[in-house]
This record gives structure tokens, sequence and C-alpha cells, in this order.
């Protein structure tokens, strides 16, 4: 099924109470998506959507992103095999945010630079020099 | 202690394998947030930062956003209770975005629509005039 057009978003009630997806794109055309693994739930990755990728998102069952550095559509895993298929989207209160939980394939990676996940390093302290300093997980 | 200025990015290998936290502020010098819940780790909200925010996050412990509809610093919680006590912070390969682990003070509630969490409806279908259907979880 291709989706033409998504509902344009309607009253305050309508997108927070309603059962239409009414995608609140920003002045980018691009909605966040936050993809989670099904079996551990941890965070992988957070990344973009516009309309196109969205609609290919929901009728390959295949994650599809907006790349904002290549400027293109992105099927997360086509080149490393870690395509990322859907298990379940949800929408946050204002439509403006998606959640996906997904089985990830190939190794089960997300990650460029070949992490599991891109959340690797966590916030460890302050330096007297007002340095925020970074552990690798 | 007051950060009087966060680290500017620097090469792709210092921002991706460095142990420095040096933001990527987009152009409306915001960061993307996700809080999860420390205990369940369920995605609760997805929010954005700005400099001054992150930095009070990072001094207080408690989490402070930006909000772009009203256009001010946000200490999540201040009229509710329901105060984000910050027991880890994650960034993501290119700095672009945060992972926060929280406790929610109060009664544990985040979204203001009353929800334990923001993302409380699921895409259920596509019918048949193209409407992306919405299920209430």
């Amino acid at each position: 099924m291709r989706i033409a057009q998504f509902t344009p978003p309607g009253s305050t009630a309508e997108i927070e109470e309603g059962h239409v997806l009414m995608p609140k794109f920003d002045a980018n055309g691009l909605l966040t998506a936050v993809a989670i693994d099904a079996g551990t739930k941890d965070v992988l990755m957070v990344a973009h959507m516009n309309a196109e990728a969205l609609e290919r998102t929901l009728t390959t069952g295949q994650a599809w992103y907006w790349s904002r550095s290549r400027g293109s559509l992105w099927l997360k895993g086509e080149t490393s095999g870690q395509i990322q298929t859907i298990k379940e989207i949800r929408v946050d209160c204002d439509q403006d945010c998606l959640l996906l939980t997904v089985e990830v394939g190939s190794d089960g990676g997300c990650c460029h630079t070949g992490r599991r996940q891109c959340f690797y390093r966590r916030v460890e302290g302050l330096s007297d020099d007002g340095i925020v300093q970074l552990a690798t997980i």
C-alpha cells in the first residue's frame, strides 16, 4: 500500500488522545526515531525519518531513515546487513517522535563504529577545568 | 562547578572515540535527549537540551531540558514533582544525542497527559485509505 500523504496534525486532543497517526514533522520535514532492541530493550540509536522513510518503514517492516549527513534515504543495514526488522512502532504524545522496537539482522550490531549500540560512552565526571570526561563502557 | 563552555567538536576520531564530551548542538543550539527509567529501561520521553540545560543537568544531577514550545529552560518535575534524578548519562557516537537513565520522583510519572511514559500508543495498522491507525497501550 502506498500512503500518499500522512494525516496532518489536528487538534491537541486528536494529536494526544486520538487513534490516527498525525506525524508532526519539524521545519526540516523530520521526525526523531529511537530504536531499541526487542530482546534487551537497549537503546541502539537515535536517527531521523522524513515522510518517505516513514512510509517505507511502515510498508516494508524494515527501518528506513533519512540521513542528514548524506541527504538521502537510508535503509539501515543495506550495506552492513544489520537490517532492523520492526516489531513495534510507538508514537509519543505530541507525535514528533517514534519509538521503534527492532530485531537486528546479521551480527546484531548497529553503530557504524562497530559497536552494538551507539551509546557506548558514559559521562564520568567533571575535571577542575570544566571538561566533561567520558568513559567507554 | 560552572562549565563556562563545552569543548567544541574536534576531529571525527576525537568525537567518536575520545573521552571528552564535545556536544554537537544543532542549528538551534540543541541536543536530543532520551530519558529511560532506571528500573524498567522503558523509554519515558524524548526532549531537547541547550548548553545551559545540559550544564544544569550535569551540575545538579536532575534533568533540565529546553522547552521548544515555551522557549525556556525547564526543570522536569518542577511543577509536578516528577523530578528526574540522573543515574547515568551516555552520549552517542557523533555526540548529538544523550541517553539519560533516570529515577523519577513523586508518583513516577512522566508525560503531561498523565501517563508514566510518553509512548502510550502503538501503530496498529494501515486502513484501506492509507490512514495509519494507533492503539492505546
